[in-house]
């Protein structure tokens, strides 16, 4: 049995029952951190709060070998962790399948997402979101500067009048990591789209002190939101309660919001 | 101090770590279970596993006379559940801003969801999936058929080859409950919409044993997947991997897959 587990959003705490109670039963469990990582617990932490010993693996061993732990799992009962929920990546989706194709039971335990996350923090409803996006740092993708592709997907949604969820991308080396903060999104949008436009920046979703920032991409862009991971939200116009929801608990100002809201 | 917390998809263990501690440290507990139902878990099991008492409350209770959970949480810590996660439905956004508006602290902590599990059962991107939708009873609407605002939210989604999660009406009264079936939502989608379109249900997810299954619309339509709950998926067309996945985990024929491939 290969048993997908989400350990959710900030630390070994956000994990469900039963999540935890699979990891509990395993034989072997495999985590890997290089597509997204938990800012509030360490390798060590998990370990110990658990009471397993959690196997590592870069990308590179699971998508290249992932043959060890497609044994484990034949061989016995193997849970594989990753932050959030652990679908959401299609190297995992890859895994599943290889294991099926063995014979192999799968399940999948889910974790809560950045996507639960922003629409739960902010106040801006879920049925409003349209397709999300990741804004890349400029050595990731190659180019200078904010992809064609992610301005698009924010201008598609505001024609239907739909919020975007912008994920901040990480980079993860041997020596260092890199979270791309709100900030530094906001400015990047704020200088190659549209500098007034409102935007709302959720830091450390899931921890007991999320912050949660709405004004204009020029403002965030010089605001410090403290320790990742960071999300960027750019939301159509507001409806009334999502108005108010910015305005108590994101601190937007009040000519900002004004622009935004939906007639 | 009022703490809202999502009870996840499924039963009393949906519920992540840092969820069933607050409830246990609670002075009171709240919950309404007419957004959303747990399907695995009754009230008394709750109660019984959390060892607390649970205060339901009906959509009056809260709408219109929320202040019992207001004094509660300003005299001492109360917490609030529903099913899920805790702030999908704008009700509760509102019942969050009158306990800042009083000053009493208010904190989130989050559930895994529906939007979490269609992608992840399914093998279907999250970063694919356009705006969502509810598909609701004629009775609740008040007219025949579907209303048009779904059909649009799927066409739009599928002009940027984007997937639809379909969410599907409950209708809770005082002497009964009914759920909307994937078989009944994909059989109203075939007549008003396209009957050879692929869809792809998915029945009590987050439960030990969920149904993942991928077909054309009539097929769909004339199958039994068992207790609720359901959730119907509209994919736009699929990439490889999606394809793989759909064949995989949902049991999808291949003529109907072959239809829907990425170019």
């Amino acid at each position: 049995m290969l048993t997908f587990v989400g350990l959710g959003l900030y630390d070994e705490r956000s994990i469900t029952l039963a999540g935890r109670d699979a990891i509990r039963a395993a034989d072997r469990v495999f985590a890997e951190f290089y597509t997204s990582q938990l800012a509030g617990a360490t390798l060590a932490d998990l370990e110990s709060f658990y009471g397993v010993e959690i196997e590592v693996r870069d990308r590179a061993g699971i998508e290249r070998d992932p043959e060890p732990i497609l044994d484990a799992a034949s061989e016995g009962d193997a849970v594989f962790l990753t932050a959030g929920d652990t679908m959401i990546s299609t190297t995992h989706v890859d895994l599943r399948l290889r294991a099926e194709e063995r014979g192999t039971e799968t399940r999948v335990i889910h974790g809560t997402t950045a996507q639960t996350a922003a629409s739960s923090l902010t106040g801006l409803q879920n049925y409003r979101f349209g397709k999300a996006t990741t804004l890349p740092f400029e050595r990731s993708h190659g180019a200078e500067g904010v992809p064609d592709s992610v301005i698009e997907t924010i201008e598609a949604n505001r024609e239907r009048d739909l919020h975007t969820l912008v994920f901040l991308d990480i980079s993860i080396d041997d020596d260092r990591e890199d979270f791309m903060t709100g900030a530094t999104a906001a400015g990047m949008l704020a200088d190659q789209w549209r500098a007034d436009a409102l935007g709302t920046v959720v830091a450390r979703a899931g921890s007991p002190e999320p912050v949660v920032r709405a004004d204009r991409l020029d403002a965030l862009s010089t605001e410090d939101f403290g320790d990742p991971l960071h999300l960027l939200l750019v939301p159509g116009s507001l409806h009334h309660i999502e108005r108010d929801a910015l305005a108590a608990l994101a601190d937007a100002p009040a000519d900002v919001l004004a622009d935004n809201v939906a007639e």
